[in-house]
């Protein structure tokens, strides 16, 4: 798409314990793959793991391969399959306390 | 390296919040990252976050592109330079409970 370098994301989310079955299940269908491609988004993964606070949390991981982030986010963000999406995904998930959805982590190592 | 196909691994540790500096500072240097592209791995990412019980979490991400990742984590974590590294490094993690290192996270989602 461009020769601007890779972008790698790291994010976090809460997640309901009792919406973990249904999440899996959504996450198993098309949902907003073909959107996700579309916005220059590759390599998405996300994991499901309980940590020690008893809660259950998602990590994603993502490249980015365009070179606008913020306008095909903002385009992803505005497109009605992917509000749609995100009005089903949302309720089951816990954002960080003062955070509206997945928070950023800070990338501290990387080796190609 | 082979046909088979690329397996991705999300992990998780905790990490002693007085040692981010040092931990930082070991992982911007050279360290092992010839030991890991010789056992066939490949985008190796560390994240870091604080996460609600305020404690503090890595996040790891790679991929493997070998064709015996046992056999291969088995040579790497004999290495005598890999067995130094981790006792540079250990003392600064928390592994989950019950875990004797980086624990590996369940993928629920992908999309190339």
């Amino acid at each position: 798409m461009s020769d601007t370098p890779v972008r790698r994301f790291g994010l976090v989310i809460g997640i309901r314990q009792e919406c973990i079955d249904e999440y899996r299940s959504v996450h198993n269908g098309p949902g907003v793959r073909d959107l996700l491609t579309d916005a220059g988004i590759r390599n998405f993964n996300i994991f499901l793991q309980q940590l020690p606070d008893g809660e259950y949390y998602e990590f994603a991981y993502y490249e980015y391969v365009g070179n606008d982030y913020e306008t095909d986010m903002t385009a992803l963000n505005a497109h009605p399959r992917n509000r749609e999406w995100l009005a089903l995904c949302d309720p089951m998930q816990v954002p960080l306390p003062g955070q509206q959805s997945w928070i950023e982590m800070e990338q501290i190592y990387f080796n190609p």
